[in-house]
């Protein structure tokens, strides 16, 4: 039974809907866990408690790239290849900027007209005005419930800009890197380090006047690649091509994946690698919780930033500093 | 005044010790400095804070590669050619191996014959028996008694197969990385992104048969490297080789280093870097304290534990684990 003055439904209900693939069951029980109301928590957890783990075995795909790389042009097309095999879609993103423009739900939902109007598919941005961490949070979640939900194959987009990259790759499966041909210097203004997280290279925009350059592209990322060290797995790290809007290639991204999970399902990585994420997104809020509690609880704060100014100016060493803070 | 029971200096000896370039003395203060006594930790709290910060503009190198590159041959060759032109040298350790073999004080000094012999010279070994945190926490301070007592470039050298990479890049202000031309598959054992890291590959063995290989080597490093984008500063990273058994191409690297410091002094950056070093240094103790105190003050460690487990069964969600933690 639902809370009568509010008509929001009671967890029973939010979970029945959630089993039955009613969207907009599941869209109210993300907000749900993405309230900060003390209330609403408590709810969360009982609901996150006792949602049924999803029968169907998903993949959980994650994407990035830097803007201008056709992300969304790129989801539009490979999340519509998927349905057409069936297959439930879901689209979640992991956006340091969203909460600058406090959320960006109809910019999503415009960017990808086509899933948007797709019944197989979900679009669910980040939620506004939150932290990075706590986006990460979120959306590992979502994950949960949009599996419950039936959803297949789950995709968290994120911009490739920051740390974000690296919340996601902890939190997926398989983590895909969307690149453009560039002029020279392919990899300018992309992180050092998310190359190394990618399990696939992925070459967009290698049609008309770009198709050249992204095959000289292609072959250069292969070979740089080939510097490093093989995966234990014995997986080798493909650099492929492909043009969204021109819906080529698309098929071989897939195929890619679905090799990928063959591997490493065989041999029992999959849900090993899930296993660790968890416990390691457990310490993580442990941690995380540790030094929120440590500065909001008292005046830690403005001890900190004098200590900070005074190991600066070199009137009191680090290790000083600290024992000062801690007794 | 001396503590007349033990025979051990007083904190004014040591400090006065120490500017006077007594080697005996900064190796009590080190030693000092590694104790776990509450009291000499008290003690050495003191000598950091009165210990007077180094006139000399220091040079901290960091040195990694994975065991068989030569690092020590690399650095009796290294060392030696900076006390030739009248440098004085300390090489610190931060080796994560070293805690199992109880300290390795003998084996350091006996795989640098030249430079233990070298006045101008000061070895020190990582603390036994220490965790990775603790000992990288111990050269830091380390560091700066080694500065105070004079020594112009400081050396601190780990074995590139860890996160030690990370901790040593964290406290200095030139990282090296050396290498040795393999077959085909040059990145093998090194851990992804301790090349990102570096300011300098230098490719040791390149003599005798090697020598080919070597060249090699440099060109695909540097063509690799090129992937990458261009440090704010300036600095393009460069590929060396060098021989440390037959010291060709030794003077090149310091070359490199003194240009590398030239451009960065210029517009304040070795002493932002080391001040924003500093500060994550204070934010990473704090932390690692807050943890620490948590683990260690209750029973959480066994609580935790059977947390763990739970939520690996899927039987409560990782929210309710941590709430389940912290209520």
């Amino acid at each position: 039974m639902g809370d009568r003055t509010t008509n929001r439904p009671s967890i029973g209900e939010l979970i029945a809907g959630i089993s039955d693939k009613n969207t907009v069951m599941l869209s109210r029980a993300i907000t749900l866990i993405e309230s900060k109301l003390p209330s609403d928590q408590l709810l969360a957890r009982q609901l996150l408690d006792e949602i049924p783990v999803a029968n169907e075995q998903s993949i959980r795909i994650g994407i990035t790239g830097v803007p201008g790389v056709g992300k969304s042009t790129f989801i539009e097309s490979f999340g519509s290849y998927l349905t057409d095999f069936n297959k439930r879609v879901a689209i979640l993103t992991v956006d340091p900027s969203s909460s600058l423009s406090h959320g960006s739900i109809l910019g999503d939902k415009t960017r990808m007209e086509k899933l948007a109007m797709n019944p197989m598919a979900y679009i669910r941005p980040s939620p506004a005005g939150k932290t990075l961490g706590g986006i990460a949070s979120n959306t590992r979640e979502t994950i949960l419930l949009c599996e419950a939900a039936g959803y297949e194959i789950i995709i968290v987009e994120t911009v490739g800009v920051g740390q974000s990259e690296t919340l996601v790759k902890e939190m997926v499966d398989f983590f895909l890197l969307l690149m453009i041909p560039g002029a020279g210097d392919e990899l300018q203004g992309i992180k050092r380090g998310v190359i190394e997280m990618a399990d696939s290279l992925v070459i967009n925009k290698s049609d008309g006047n770009t198709r050249e350059a992204s095959k000289h592209a292609q072959q250069a990322y292969q070979n740089a690649l080939h510097l490093y060290p093989a995966r234990t797995s014995g997986w080798s790290v493909p650099v492929l091509t492909c043009s969204a809007i021109e819906n080529l290639g698309i098929g071989n991204v897939w195929r890619t994946i679905s090799d990928f999970m063959e591997l490493h399902m065989a041999k029992g990585w999959i849900a090993l690698n899930r296993s660790n994420q968890n416990i390691s997104w457990l310490e993580t809020l442990i941690e995380r919780r540790l030094v929120e509690d440590f500065f909001s609880s008292s005046s830690k704060t403005d001890q900190l930033q004098s200590i900070k100014e005074k190991v600066t100016a070199g009137e009191i060493s680090v290790r000083h500093a600290v024992e000062q803070l801690f007794n």
